[in-house]
């Protein structure tokens, strides 16, 4: 299933990632949230605190995607230089952001602790427009078509569901999912034809291996609802067919 | 902190992930598992189930990196595309691997399963090497310096693990931890020094959010174990200077 719709790329800032310290906890909610939207999520890729890399990736991305969105590294430490980052990739100056300050200070009044390295928060690239943190006040930016967010997920979520009227989505893609005790190997061939003559039905096949035994996930998804009925009934009567007793689900179940 | 270690790159084959319906749940572990080998995870990507973004991403990161490591997609079904990949980005020819085959007929000797489908799990580029599947059977494989193992983690997990003398890793590098207090903004002028100071160590600054409260965890990466004291107990009486009473932990701690 290939469409139109406007597409999103995600890039994950983060040495925590790739060292294995922390479970990224984002990319699923960020999916699931562009699908809502009818946005295609076409990939993600994660790569470490270096300048030269987040320039390099953050340009490769926002070329190629409708929308990209970064999580990690807008923090007052040294290693948070996702800003900085954005900026040169856009090649324009880093400021101090008006706004962005007037916030800060208004959290911090009279506790004193506005100090150099919490200012360093309110910088963004010139002409970015913020996108605001409910929770820790910090906030992220967008530039373009790059929106730069918190990694700390509840920030992130937050961050996230607050721009929704700045992201233009297309066609909702519809969920189906049909699970069995169908080993894929039995059901394959059949598959195939079923999803040769329905490109326009993305289907996966997604085996499971719980207590010793196999069980099947098949996951169709497209924008058209009655042809993903249409289909999600063929690929059933073809596991009833081969003995199997599927059951069909919204969305993905329970999984 | 940049050395000459042996570097490492993963590419997640999977619109499962892409779409939100799966986790991923092999990152982590496999960014473990390199650290452990001393070889230098510096990037992840995650694209769909197409085969041009597939074939572009593995000659952009096997280009790269010493290894590249993919998962997902060499099932049974039609959306199983990654040893036509792999063959394609490498300019081979995609085979019916003779040992793998052997390995299936085996595996399914006497059930009358091995149909067709099945067997396509046996295909390789031409001159690939296989790895090991103890979990199901069906290998992954390894064409150069690209490792192609299965999406489901309890195989990936096996198939990685068995393949540790195929890969030769650099120095190890050592992990303190250093919990506290105070939050970010407090002491990140003086990290930023430290940080400076020291470039054979990585440090990077998380900071946690629990019941309303601020945490920050302090996490020291370096190879050379005295430099890693040194400049743990540097950041430790840093800490404490700012009424902090830090907590120093070997590796990550419980985070």
């Amino acid at each position: 299933m290939t469409d139109t719709a406007p597409t999103a790329a995600l890039l994950i800032i983060g040495n925590e990632i790739l060292s294995g310290r922390t479970q990224d906890a984002n990319m699923a909610f960020i999916a699931k949230h562009l699908g809502t939207l009818g946005i295609r999520f076409r990939e993600a890729r994660v790569v470490p605190d270096e300048e030269t890399e987040i320039v390099a990736a953050v340009n490769a991305l926002r070329a190629r995607y409708t929308y990209v969105f970064t999580t990690g590294g807008i923090g007052p430490t040294h290693d948070d230089i996702t800003a900085e980052c954005i900026a040169k990739a856009f090649g324009l100056p880093l400021i101090r952001n008006a706004e962005a300050v007037r916030r800060l200070e208004l959290h911090y009044a009279g506790t004193g602790m506005l100090n150099e390295a919490r200012l360093r928060m309110a910088n963004t690239p010139e002409g970015a427009i913020l996108i605001d943190n409910p929770v820790s006040t910090a906030p992220g930016f967008q530039i373009g078509n790059v929106f730069v967010m918190a990694g700390v997920p509840m920030i992130m979520q937050a961050m996230l569901t607050g721009i929704g009227d700045r992201l233009v989505g297309g066609p909702v893609v519809k969920t189906k999912s049909v699970a069995s005790a169908i080993p894929e190997g039995s059901f394959a061939d059949a598959l195939r034809t079923i999803a040769a003559d329905y490109p326009g039905v993305d289907i996966g096949s997604y085996p499971a291996f719980r207590q010793g035994k196999v069980s099947t996930a098949l996951v169709l998804r497209a924008t058209d609802p009655a042809l993903l009925e249409t289909v999600t009934a063929l690929v059933a009567d073809m596991l009833r067919g081969l003995g199997g007793d599927p059951i069909i689900m919204d969305g993905y179940g329970d999984q």
